[in-house]
């Protein structure tokens, strides 16, 4: 009988990451998918997610608007409140045998307590990995809530096995997201003008068929005083290294507010005047970016995952993907801007990309579905602890 | 400098269980309480906690109506949604240096999320434990997202520890619950005709001085569509062992209605005739009528905590305390009506009644105030798994 | 183009009023009825609409859960305010050319705000009314926010008029209920003791083929304090009078539970040996019992309409249909437990059964597809007074 | 008695208008100021009046974040429903002997709907206008729900008595805005350059020693889809009327987005140079640049309401104060743009400034203090109509 595998989108780098899955879902014999798409996802600025999501040909099948404004801690919890409540109705609609929720922004946990308290059998993808802010509080909760466990690399793999979960339960199938990358990299070389021709942004025209970098920065949601000092910092740096630069705007999130301001007095102040700045871009085509830069600069974990499949090299700033497993593509900085200006200046002239597949070999799309095709749903758990 | 503790109650049974350690916190020079009453503690048909809150001499300092009435899984769902968006505005009103969040009801997480989205360090009590159902989701999701644990007994002492969080940040301090036991005990022998003539109730008198047994029966929420079928069950072992008996009522939760509902057919059916139903007790009214009786019945926490101290007899009847460490004084049974009417049986002429100290030896308030007030309260955590 | 009609339906007794209505729509070439229940009309313990709905062979589109336990001033507030949230999905997600919002519950606000905030056209039914407590102000509200007027009576007509909505708006469609007393009252003389068995209820049993009277009674919000004392009175009055009695329980509302303890309490104390209670009736069923009775007690609008139109005589108590018309079958009484009883007894023996139109011929429900179907539905609107 | 008089404010320009209305209510020795900040007052997006309130001496007794994400209509809806939820905590908490909610934007009607099912006094500011778009509805229940009305205009009054309430419950008070009007004008004459400079704003400067021009429109909700298109046109008039000119921001509104994107279009085509943009600014200095400008342009209450006070001339566009009272300097012009730079430039040249003390002499906020410290506030009421 076919399985009814219900997929809740918060966002678009979620999206991003698991859109093969999705394919590989829809296209299965024996599954089902039904697409939710919620919270930032929905909202043009935040990337609009839902227009790619249909323009890439999915139905959706339910929207439920549920960020509450403010871009601060107590609206992050509203949020994530007035999501469950609503994804509750949802699920009682579409009734599905299953649902997925993904990671570890903090909205994801309305995700999972609506199917865990509604005895729907949760499947949790890309659980096991560290990070340190509160999105490790976030997505071992996640850990705890699921019945099915489906994780990227290695290390996530024991840490969910450790976390008292059943063996049985727990699948290595790689991360979707490199399933894209897989795709970008194979794809005709690409004319990465005509990509960013593509998109509007904001800031002047940069060649790209120069050498340029990419930044992608992310609050830390725990250091939230602190997001407007690092974006600042993480300027200072941008203008000292005085690259081409192509900078992707981040997610709704507490404290994104502070790298707004950050940059938009920046750009006041004339600033930044060799960056041009993105909202959003279609996953492949980001991929297609990264592959022609010489390197990305931020927090993002595009750095970690992607990237070391690529081979792209990568600057890193501070805590944010700490613990997090990364390949030879990656240095960590701090979040001093002359540290990161002197990475920057490292990296432009590196000539080894060396490619690491710790987060998968380019089919965890496939692997997914199968899984989910396949898999024992009892909702029934306890800790696998004995002694 | 004074640290502000605010307690979320959302039940009745969770303001027992942790009552000694509230007037311990309130007593503690470095500490000022902060009450939130919430969820079923503020509902009549639930024993209206928050009389009895208020008439021990606590005073609320916000309360919030958060169940949304159906009684399935959809409400429950829905009540923590609700629960959790009204909860972040409390936060933010009270400003606490702490919240602390008890054990594993379905609405407890949303205190968890509230208070660890809005950065304030979460105190979780009585974390640790194994039972089977949807409890054991949130309970352990709540430890995930706290940063103190309060555990109850050395084996849920190791499993925090084994679930990745700090040493140094679990305490076993015992189940305040024990506290109120050691303070049954130690009064004079109590006038159980006197206690129970202060509770209307519903049913016929039952003569307290001669022996008796005490009924408490929660619905198994996984087991949603059964709880009818076996709240059934142990009416046929109730009217077959036809014992003086005190029915307690259950709590709000998912699938009470059929409980309620078997209770209600059975009355119109002229059951139960020797059965006198009470909705609510006060904690040491309700501990001095447990070691006055011959035993309890039912799927009660109380039965294997409480009454492992006070040596009181318990027929444990099927999986809701399954993996829960139970004394000398359980006997475990399944659902059928003849095994449970069987154990009440040899239960009624029990000679010894042994205890052990499993849960606490009566002085856990005191020693958790004690923890809150010199605790480190930092929020940062990674899961402590090397290799 | 067939016109999708949305009608929202929170109450077991809102369903009853428009049940023709909604036969007519669902049986109209030009229409496509979508039905959404909610609030107290999803609950069993305030009649199970939703069961009624359904075996009367409606298909349910959607469901919204909405009502905050607690039962008082606070709730309403925010049961209300949650089901404006979601209604709002749900008509973002059904997309109806109308809502229809019915009378004046206090919950009906919400549909009417988020039909009107996101530009669908609202239609309400049983506006201009008079009756003096919180559901004086809400239906008035409800007007205000609409676009197309069905009425049931010819003050009510002039009323909406006064109220500066446009006359081409208004519509004197008559109320629906009285469709189905139409119904009761051609179908063959009714088995009322065939009726009455297929209800459980509680209480002694009533030879119905002997008199007997009929008591709906609901709480008054704001007299919210008094519901109890009210409640307590209106038992005194039928100790009194000590005929036998079908008593009908009152809907959720703020104040029902005073309602429901004096009963109780009654009950408790051996009270009401004549009394029967029933939670629930089918609605023709219980017109039939109308038809059969000596008359209706308590202050009910059953009273005022279709008792009206059926001819049963009615002993109307106190405030809440006040300013309503009503027929000659009606006796207003105050609160007093004294005047309830002696109008009672005159009820008892009245030989004349005058019939009245009032409310409406019973073919309301085909008028109000037909309008539903031809109405101009623009949304644009502004009050029409000029000077 | 102290009569506890709580203020709900949703929005800046909200605050602007009853500023002096709560330092006359702070300061009466009858009464007590409880201040709830909500909604868009709370965001810096929509101007962050709570910094205002707090810089202008005033205590913040709550905050509810309510505005759901999205900027349309759905999401209209649901932010409503989400602050009546949390309101009615917030005034079950502060137990206030009023409530007062102002005038009409969308989420005033969740203020009167808490208020009025929680059994408190509701007063209504600014009832009885008229404008033809959502407010209108939102307005008209305002007062339907309200039990004391405060109007500013003689239209208004008559309106409301027209709308059957009580014309003891009225009052004729003016609107205090033209207090703050009044003061600005009796201050010495302004450095309107010194004003301008505190605040930072977005484009090139003006130099405001010289004649300019002052921009404010608000999406108009029911022309949702049009509300980009407005704007282009609007943006083709300024460029046309080529005057140095000073743009507000509009309020957070559905449909504001429209506007918002037609901004940034337009400045990154390099149109409005000569155009400075302000997200707010406080209200005494707004007051200033008003009467130092040649003239306002858009479609804001502002240019009826305190400009005909100041005798300063507007062009008031589209439908949005349409059946407004409006004084002599107002000349109203359709959506096109060549008719508003028509009427630009027609202004710019004026020499006659008559002025128009319809909305108030200036001294309504001690005269509503008056009101509130004195009125009858019984909550039942029934409409006035007889025949």
């Amino acid at each position: 009988m076919t399985r009814k595998v219900c997929v809740v989108i918060t966002a678009r780098p979620s999206y991003s990451r698991v859109r093969t899955a999705l394919e590989a879902i829809r296209d299965h014999p024996d599954l089902e998918l039904q697409l939710v798409v919620a919270a930032s996802a929905l909202l043009d600025r935040y990337g609009g997610a839902i227009k790619v999501i249909e323009s890439d040909g999915f139905k959706v099948d339910r929207t439920v608007y549920m960020i509450v404004e403010g871009e601060n801690l107590v609206t992050s919890a509203k949020s994530t409140g007035f999501g469950l409540a609503e994804l509750a109705t949802v699920f009682d609609d579409l009734k599905p045998d299953m649902v997925i929720t993904i990671a570890d922004r903090y909205e994801t946990i309305a995700t999972s307590i609506a199917a865990a308290y509604m005895n729907i059998p949760l499947v949790h993808l890309q659980g096991g990995e560290v990070t340190g802010s509160i999105d490790e509080k976030t997505r071992h909760a996640n850990t705890k809530l699921a019945d099915v466990h489906l994780v990227c690399c290695e290390s996530a793999h024991k840490r969910v096995q450790l976390l008292g979960e059943r063996p049985e339960r727990i699948f290595l199938t790689g991360c979707p997201s490199i399933d894209l990358a897989r795709q970008a990299l194979e794809a005709d070389p690409a004319d990465i003008s005509a990509i960013v021709g593509r998109y509007a942004g904001v800031g002047p025209g940069i060649d790209v068929t120069q050498p340029y970098v990419v930044v992608m920065q992310h609050p830390v949601t725990t250091e939230h005083d602190q997001s407007r000092a690092q974006a600042e910092a993480l300027i200072d740096a941008v203008e000292a290294a005085d690259k081409p630069t192509l900078w992707f705007w981040p997610n709704v999130d507490a404290g994104s507010d502070g790298t707004s301001k950050a940059l938009r007095v920046a750009r006041e102040h004339g600033k930044l005047r060799r960056t041009h700045f993105y909202r959003n871009m279609q996953p492949l085509d980001f991929l297609k970016v990264l592959i022609g830069s010489r390197g990305i600069i931020g927090n993002s974990s595009v750095a970690l995952r992607e990237c070391a499949y690529l081979g792209v090299p990568a600057v890193n700033i501070g805590t944010r993907q700490q613990g997090r497993d990364r390949g030879r593509n990656v240095v960590d900085v701090g979040y001093g801007s002359d540290d990161i200006a002197a990475a920057i200046e490292r990296m432009w002239t590196l000539s080894e990309r060396p490619r690491d597949f710790i987060y998968g070999d380019g089919f965890a799309g496939r692997r997914i579905a199968e899984v989910l095709a396949t898999a024992d749903l009892s909702i029934e758990k306890m800790l696998t602890y004995s002694w």
